[in-house]
């Protein structure tokens, strides 16, 4: 093997004359008889290489062998092109190479598939050669991009003094959040590692430590029942920070964003960025990670309807829930009676008994099933309460509250998605405040943080914890960019009073605590600077600015919704000899040639 | 909670007449009544604060209140200290801060140890309360060395074309190499996981991809018997690369060495790299990653001595092994008979059966137990084979030549450490090369890779891979620095039937290589392009670099010598229902308590 002089994409018309020495793939070959083309790839591009009968008779021998993705070295020399054969789609395409000498590194069998963007490759067909799928240009160019983010993230908190330091992936399980991995330890018989669902712990112990600026982009783990949009491992950028308060860092990662999307994609972002009260996002789009690229905003008619003949809503009020609405501007003529009766069906996946629905008519009156049961003023005041003009459509839920969001939230999107009501290319970022810090868990009868039960109350609703557990509200903050929930973070609990309160609040008894967080009890007791972080989804951050729908395709060797690797064939069985010195035995039942 | 305007160690005479805002711990107290002084800390250093009674009564009376490591914020005006009170052995030494306002944030109860550098402190408790001993500036420095450490390589190998990928943690178990972790798996009842040991198989997959240069800093996981320099989880520079070859990656990493060496230590490295064959570095030095910061190298005396009268040394001769030894400059008269009687006790940890001395004399003859069984010219002989003079001892070994090497490259070792042999500021670095592809298992009756089942053989050597595997030269290379190995490489077997000719050679069916790595074996037939690459503990290295002689003190949360987590508790005891989940029943007999 020589030494490459150039790669292939950086070869133009000022090298013409050149002698150049390339190393890559066939990307594709044309044989024209005595003159034969091919596309020679490496990772910077392609350039076209001709192999001249004429001129070399042994390269064009050895170039009539080649096949799609051999791998090949070739020295030539760079010509111009004549104009008519200039393809200025491709920066090297003005030039070819005249190749004087060939040497064939590696061959290559048929493929499965063609290594071409455009190709529709089964999934399964793609993780299983995944080597091959990442030889095409979009998902290098995802893993570039998940490479320059990752780069200019840790860039960033270089320059603001933050540190990155490593935290343990065998750690110890935790009864509270999402199903932990486990590792068998064979030293420490009937003992068990976990790995970590994030750095969380640890990295509010560095705080304790007095590092008072870390971060990591860490990985983390949940053995949770697979959704398409999850993955056993996943990437987190964490970060944590001392004397920092909410303030200064909700404007660092605002200026971290904006350095993201300005460096990495071209695009102008405002800053600051948009608050909303976890409140006022349900109540004003039905979701606490609301696309705000288009209104279409959620509008309360319970007052309204609640004394009107349609005993359906009048019921619901009268129960304390709610009626609420969108108003889909300018559907009405193409959305018929059958199409807008079918969206009950939509509603009813997220737990709504039905969907009543009104279309505005030129005339200004309200028309379909239900129009019957408000008489003017009431009709009046609904086309008023959603601004509503002839044309629109207005849609309601009427139910428990938290039902009405997440119906009317999901047809929102479904909407602004059908009526292509944003720019893909618009990066709206907003941050969702004061989320409740505790729900009521109905199964176990108990009290469950709605983030972790590290995150600090807001200050006035301290007292609460003891009172009414489920009105306090928490110093935690979502970061969201067009409807994902990028990441979240609080400030912390740093005294070790009020994180007892907190357990007890969890319906920890005091030994459990102890026993489950001692350590972090303790770290508190010997002086714990007042800290707060927050950390973001790498993956689903990469996915966006690479324009990608699926997670999967942003990791270089993801998971299946079955958390199989279909490349290495991950799980796989183990010895019996493996088991015995873990101190384990298997109750699976043995399969057939097991 | 304010925000800061200065961290404590910026502060200096510049600052004179200004009033900050300051947060932070409580270094030292000294209460000289009126006058309360502070050394108030953060992670920038520390400065003196000053609490005055007489001209504010009610800080100072907070300030009778605080303790060692409280956590407070105060603000004050910088004065200049008298002349008699600078202190120059600190930056701020120059200035104090005259406190008019002051936040006690989080208290501190006595701690378990001075956050002092000089304290010595059991390891045991320095693990448990890990937050507390890393706050202790030389903990703090070393972490920063890790950090900076990482970023520097990272910037280096970005600037270099490399990309970071990262690659799956939880994987398929492989049965060449150490112990693997296991992580049962959930949905796939029987089934397991494994932790990487490396991203080997990946990394050599992504050069399949195309991505040509590769590397990532990565967590890996051997569950092997712990020794004392041994931690359960390791983190390791991890590179490969396409098209590159063996003498431009080493040249690479030597300019890395260069950059890392001389950004971090101000110390100047020169190139190239001294290198030395496997074989020359055990004849020489008995070690393959010797210290190069001193002589002292191991000489052969086989053919001198093979007739003389000692019966040890000619009958070792006959047998085929040899007799070696050292020179240890001007000790004679420091070394009594006993003295160098005693070392035969050193010998004999390393298999050796004893070791034999000789002093040279004043008058050039030779003293010592066996000095009877050598006549004038081989005296002489022996004198001149070391290049020895008056005053010098030697120490000889008889025995197999592994266990010759063994033997003298640790006396070397100790030697040089207890005569001060070497600068310790000095870097030597140097790479070895030409290790053995395969040594035999005499336990297994097989041939194992001494590297890794995926070295290439060097080109020449590829033949005796089936008529005399153990003289099969590998292309592969360690770095060593100070007696220490940094970390190794290879370049990379990429054709299916080579990598197939290893496996059979390791004892492998075609059954079992296709059913262990089939997926590698498939993806050599796709276009794979030459590649190498090379692996660098990171723990070691910073190590080195902070001046450490323990792993432990280079990671924040290290394991003990029995891979438990003492500050967490890791690994500890799970529920049933946890296991029945994962299909396992534990085979542990129950504890106490239980």
């Amino acid at each position: 093997m020589k030494q490459r002089t150039h790669v292939c994409g950086e070869l133009n018309e000022k090298h013409t004359g050149e002698q150049v020495t390339l190393q890559g793939w066939v990307k594709r070959r044309r044989d024209l008889g005595e003159l034969i083309f091919v596309d020679l790839r490496d990772r910077s591009g392609y350039v076209q290489i001709v192999f001249n009968g004429d001129e070399n008779r042994e390269t064009h021998e050895m170039a009539e062998k080649i096949r799609s993705e051999y791998v090949i070295e070739v020295t030539g020399v760079i010509t111009k092109r004549d104009q008519e054969n200039v393809n200025d789609k491709i920066p090297t395409g003005e030039i070819e190479v005249n190749v004087t000498d060939m040497t064939i590194l590696n061959k290559a069998k048929g493929l499965p598939f063609m290594i071409e963007d455009e190709q529709e490759i089964n999934e399964d067909t793609r993780l299983k050669y995944r080597y091959l799928d990442l030889r095409r240009t979009r998902m290098a160019d995802t893993m570039q991009m998940r490479y320059r983010t990752t780069k200019l993230i840790r860039d960033i908190l270089d320059e603001e003094q933050f540190m990155e330091i490593e935290t343990p992936i065998l750690t110890k399980s935790t009864p509270e959040g999402a199903r932990d991995y486990l590792v068998p330890s064979r030293v420490h018989e009937g003992e068990f590692y976990a790995l970590p669902q994030s750095p969380q712990l640890f990295k509010q112990l560095l705080m304790v430590s007095g590092f008072e600026r870390y971060y990591q982009i860490a990985r983390c783990f949940r053995d949770e029942d697979l959704r398409a949009d999850r993955q056993p491992e996943f990437t987190q950028v964490d970060i944590e920070a001392s004397f920092m308060g909410k303030e200064n860092l909700l404007s660092m990662m605002e200026s971290m964003m904006v350095r993201l999307v300005k460096e990495l994609k071209g695009v102008d972002v405002e800053t600051p960025f948009l608050r909303l009260t976890y409140h006022e996002a349900m109540e004003r789009f039905g979701s606490d990670k609301p696309d705000l690229r288009f209104g279409m905003e959620l509008k309360d008619v319970s007052e309204i309807v609640k004394d009107s003949s349609f005993k359906v809503f009048a019921s619901t009020v009268e129960r304390g829930d709610a009626v609420k609405g969108i108003c889909v501007k300018g559907i009405g003529p193409d959305y018929s009676r059958k199409d807008l009766d079918a969206l009950s069906s939509f509603a009813e996946i997220y737990g709504a008994k039905g969907l009543a629905w009104l279309k505005v008519e030129e005339n200004g009156a309200l028309k379909g099933p239900i129009a019957k049961f408000f008489d003017e003023a009431k009709a009046q005041s609904i086309i008023e309460r959603f601004e509503a003009d002839a044309g629109d459509v207005l849609l309601f839920v009427a139910d428990k509250r938290k039902v009405a969001y997440d119906v009317l939230g999901n047809l929102r999107n479904k909407f602004a998605k059908e009526l292509n009501l944003f720019d893909p290319e618009d990066f709206n970022f907003l941050w969702v405040t004061e989320f409740p810090l505790l729900s009521y868990d109905e199964d176990h009868k108990r009290y469950v943080a709605e983030h972790h039960p590290f995150t600090r109350p807001v200050e006035e609703d301290v007292e609460l914890l003891t009172t009414a557990p489920e009105q306090v509200r928490a110093e935690a903050y979502d970061l969201v960019l067009n409807g994902y929930e990028l990441g979240g973070g609080s400030q912390r609990i740093y005294e070790r009073d009020l994180q007892e309160k907190m357990f007890t609040a969890l319906g920890f008894s005091d030994e459990e605590a102890k026993a489950q967080f001692g350590f972090l009890l303790d770290a508190f007791e010997y002086g714990t600077p007042p800290h707060g972080g927050i950390a973001l989804g790498l993956d689903r951050l990469v996915m966006i600015l690479a324009e990608r729908t699926n997670l999967r395709d942003t990791i270089a060797f993801p998971k299946t919704a079955s958390a199989n690797c279909l490349l290495t064939n991950a799980p796989g069985g183990v010895s019996d000899a493996q088991l015995d010195e873990l101190h384990l035995k298997s109750t699976a039942e043995k399969k057939n040639g097991d």
